[in-house]
């Protein structure tokens, strides 16, 4: 052991399972560890301080190990500025560059920590010094208001340009990961990781309508993201209800889920076809393929909507009520329609919008996604994974929020559960 | 192709699939079939008539696909006897021995036709002639009116005495595979094999209670197969009362079933722990082993009612209201239960008992109890299946009934519907 | 029932379940049928042909009926050249356009039945009559060897231009849907819809082997579409051993794909770490982004590989070997990578024109991709459908090819022992 | 909170886990805890001591608490003795009765810690002490060399006796739950509870074959735990050869395991079904009870062997190697096998003595089988669960060893390669 670095960490870090996560990196990636100085947490609202040695064999696995480290809120000791390093091209980011979780996160710049803005995980780390023009921003002057303060946010690898001043190395970089939360923690689990199929689903629903009539007593933003299976299941006219009595503030689909809604629509009043019912369950694919056909000539949902060839349903709901949607298309669409975005940059791009804004999000019977806004989800941000495949919600849950709720369920049972708790009262 | 043999089919055997399928069985098997007949049903209410000649090359390989051609409902053309060969030991049957279906079965014997009493898939044919006298069955004598009349009925293997007389090979037999039905059909499906994900769930759970209505009118029986996570999942309460409003003439289950079942009654009440809330989910495997102990105190279920130690639920609500339960014990189990049949082959013969009795059958989030039922279910049961495990529900419906819904859904959310459609009105 | 319509069918009918469907849609549909002349295959290499008057109450059911007929291989008897009519606006098709299967398929124009080129489900028809020009292909004049003679061909809807004559209606086409093969099968499954678990995986992997070895004698095309999980699950080396060794002829897959496959190559080499042993476990997303920043800095995979910063696997491998891939972009991705086709319609049309030059499709651990190439699939293309969840096979089955294989098994045990079965011999 | 006491830890307790889920129980139920001295470990070997008063606002919330901090490994302070309680009836434990967890326990009696024999969770402790008589285990007073000093042991609840000695309350136990290994791990993983599907399938074999050496090198004991579909998947024939060159010491399965064995035998040799094609798939359960009555007939599987009507399988090849197996009945057999142990208390004596035995645990394909194993395992004993289904591993890997791994696979391919990379080398 040749080499060696101090890192601290402090808070909730050992019932928050970071104390023991720190000393297990250290072991499984061969380094040693020595810890100098401990002060342990004696009650609940203790917090717990650690000051620990780290030695490796190599600058390479200590670096390693440092990187690990952070990513659980270690903090190497010695306070110094993170190092910068120009990105040599368009999409291509320097050697060492630090890779972003998804929690809360300060880079010193010039002596002080600055918050990440819009933090977002495996991304670069962007630093705008005061003063300093950024030069994709030019147009952007009279939004930022933070004009001449030094700004710290999250780039996608295909956002990074030629010349943006990239963070590099661990240093200087603190990470809050989620703690242990000390009120008796509510009904949004910490980290669970799994999912409470041991939790009765009734008093699971209640718990979620809680949260949306809080989320809404408080202004805040929730964000629905909803697969096809939503139509098939039954749960469509529920959704619509939430939609029209505002509990939804944004919605998150592909072009399947639209058609879907849509056709429901456009056959179940002018075909004949009883969509409660459903006697006719042949295949009727020509009905998919007409209804986008109609869309398509009407110029979008909207129009659709304006020219009365939809009037109920889910996206009808959406543009009457003023929600705004992204649809993401997918290789397996079929036609798309026109509010498509078919391109997935630029869908990603849309989607990180919502997510941005998102107190609470809903992910409903949609894996693809699901993981696509989830990407762009901080883990401070609430989230519900509903499915009935348990492996999508184990899934959903591994890569998110510190503060989730994950349920196997029946989407077509859920959502008129969900909709009876929270508008019959 | 040497050796040959005519067999019939009649019925509505092009759109039941039947007469696709005796093809394909013998082109499968290496056969070869000359059309020798063919009426053909020319509208909806006619039925089809086919008369053809199978051939094989080996006396073997014909016997081979006539086992299969019965087994889908054809008959050997020339009308004879069924051969009858007495069973060698007690467990063991003649070389040839005729193995059925679960489908409604008629046996030549003296030249008379007689239908297969209790129809259940995977046994031996016994018959027991006019006159002649069964040793096992003398005490039954006052119960058996038919006494004077032939009688052919199903064994399970351990069931076969020395000396029964055993069906063997494919004459004289009779097999009635169900059709497709002419009356539209209604709620329960024709052979699926599949699983209705695309049926809104709301509705099929309308059906669903149609049919269980429709049973208690005509004074059928409905028998429900319970797993424990109907108790976990929150669908206990409402299972307990469409027990008392008597929806449910019978119960099958598992030991582990009821232990959950008693301990959400005995801890909910006594130790304080809200079990609408589940507030304490740590894991209280010591109230599962202690609420055995306390029922074996008393001496079983019914005992434990009476004292009082017992006061809802749905084991209670069973003692309560003379619902008969069978308890089958496994090797997963704690305890047991003092009510709980530890025997395999004695606890088949109760389920066997109820299974025969039944009209319509739920089978409710558990496999291996399910699969136990359905054993014995003739193909004209009507079964309905719910897991949230979709395998799990086309594992059911591969091996069952001819008229079957397929639900994959929560049953915690499953349950408290199915309850509010029957009760609130 | 005041309408009514004569339809004829033909083939092997009866033991591929056409004639019992056929029967069937009419009951479900709420018509009625009377068989006009039925004369039957009376062994197994005659055919079967039934005439049959179909009635309803109204056009527009029996017109719906038909609709289903068609698509089972019925065709209306009174030979009549297929309606047409033009597209009323880019992306727009008539109301009552014909929606293709993906069985082959022939369209009655000016007396002459033609056979419609590239058939797909879930496409309109086009006619371009002889002499007729369209104005979209000038360019391929001298491609066009057929240039005099009429044209029959699927668009889908984003493809179908103002003015495009489009198929309306059921009259003048015939469908031809699979039909149960005479001779005795082969490892090809016909229309299982279903997964032979009951199978020996050894055994299966055998029979895949001969037909990939049959298709290569044959100067056949072998695509392959890849998931991410061949490379977590150990399956890539083998893998690439079948592209260098000319097994495989084209490559669909997502971006993921490439860059695990990337990604392992350079991590695995340059940075230490054992990809046998993979000895550290941590997230080390950090390698993932890096790689694609690499792979953006030199331009793509193709210069990637000329400038020696990748080296080896499946990826290398198809740029060593000429063998065509096409990386489809998704919402979900990182990067992209330059070489990722962003825009879905885009990618749509790459994978269609692999999907039409296909003799047989691998499908390997991704339901996205392989849903995506299945959509543009005739029926009569050989399909291998490899994931360890049953739910994705059956799935990928049910909307597939008449010739396939579903398998559920670990990919990094099946492609292994499909090299070791193709190579080492 | 009006009542207290002082518990202890010590240990690898904060890599391991433990005292932050310590803290955590103390929350979750209701209680505070106050550090009275804590000595953190400081590098990787020294060991951390933690001493803390926990306080409750009743004596019955703080049972609750102590019993969960027990099991996670803490110890009151204060040493006393064990407390005692006769049980008050067969099969019934006192009210306070500790519950044991599957870790190493050791309890005070007269001041002395006693190590408890055969560990096994949800179990009851029973005290005999030093020459008192207990009058079940007179007979085996010669196997019984600690005859004089005290025994500590458990018993499951049918087992309990009236007058046994009980331990209640959690004064005196000191469990010690697994902790993280300090020397690097090796290929068992450290209660990971999840499942290594991103290792390469053939990395993970190799780890297995290697444990399997091991254990064989040392003398050990390898259990095998065998589901039905290792047959129907082609890993039969790999497991014989196992059980053949001396690698598998016992065997425990279900009846169908057995008769599955048993069939592809009898029937792939006498029939002329070929057991590798499978070319005649049809549903041939009349093979399978034939089998059954086969074996009946002659009395068992080892009298089957002696007559030669079995001569290969897994079954053959453990009576010719004496390696002893369990076959445990349930509701869904057939038959069953004369050798098939149908009562469930019956069966879990003998899998319990199987389960104390062995060294390393393989459970291959089945949850009943494998739970059942499982349930009777102190947590110190190695195990590898294999299953295509990743529910049942997870489920397994839950309740079960700290040194375990999960693989998701196919068992047909899994048994070929684990035994060609045990025998071919």
């Amino acid at each position: 052991m040749t080499v060696s670095r101090t890192v601290e960490l402090e808070g909730h870090i050992i019932d928050s399972g970071t104390m023991g996560m720190c000393f297990g990196v250290v072991m499984d990636m061969g380094g040693e560890f020595e810890v100098e100085e401990f002060e342990v947490g004696r009650h609940k609202h203790a917090e717990t301080y650690c000051r620990m040695r780290v030695m490796a064999d190599t600058e390479e696995e200590l670096r390693a190990i440092l990187h690990e480290l952070n990513q659980q809120g270690a903090t190497v000791a010695d306070p110094r500025d993170a190092t910068l390093e120009a990105a040599p091209e368009d999409g291509v980011v320097p050697v060492d560059f630090y890779s972003t979780t998804n929690h809360p996160t300060y880079v010193r710049v010039d002596g002080e920590y600055v918050e990440v803005e819009d933090v977002e995980m495996d991304c670069a780390l962007i630093v705008e010094r005061a003063g300093q023009e950024d030069p994709q921003r030019v147009g952007d002057a009279d939004e930022n208001e933070d004009g001449d303060s030094t700004r710290v946010y999250t780039k996608v690898l295909n956002a990074v340009e030629k010349g943006d001043l990239v963070v590099t190395g661990e240093t200087g970089i603190r990470v809050e990961p989620p703690e242990r939360p000390r009120n008796g923690g509510g009904s949004f689990g910490f980290m669970q990781g799994g999912v409470s199929s041991e939790r009765p689903s009734a008093s699971l629903i209640e718990e979620i309508a809680d949260e949306m009539r809080e989320v809404r007593e408080n202004d805040g933003n929730v964000l629905v993201v909803c697969g096809p299976a939503i139509v098939h299941s039954g749960g469509r006219d529920a959704l619509a209800d939430l939609v029209r009595t505002g509990y939804i503030d944004g919605l998150s689909a592909g072009n399947g889920f639209a058609v879907h809604d849509l056709e429901r629509d456009l056959y179940g009043t002018s075909l004949g076809v009883d969509t409660e019912s459903l006697e006719h369950p042949r295949k009727g694919h020509k009905h998919h393929i007409y209804t986008i056909s109609e869309i398509v000539r009407v110029g979008g949902i909207p129009a659709a909507v304006d020219e009365g060839i939809v009037d109920e349903g889910v996206m009808y709901e959406c543009v009457e009520n003023d929600v705004p949607y992204v649809l993401a298309g997918s290789i397996r669409d079929d036609g798309p329609l026109p509010d498509t975005i078919t391109d997935s940059i630029e869908a990603q791009s849309a989607i990180r919008e919502q997510a941005q804004e998102a107190d609470l999000v809903l992910m409903l019977s949609t894996l693809l996604h699901s993981v696509a806004v989830g990407n762009c989800l901080p883990s401070t941000t609430k989230t519900v994974c509903v499915d009935i495949n348990p492996a999508t919600v184990t899934q959903l849950l591994d890569r998110g929020s510190a503060q989730a709720i994950g349920m196997v369920t029946d989407i077509g049972t859920f959502i008129p559960m969900l909709a009876e708790e929270l508008l019959e009262e």
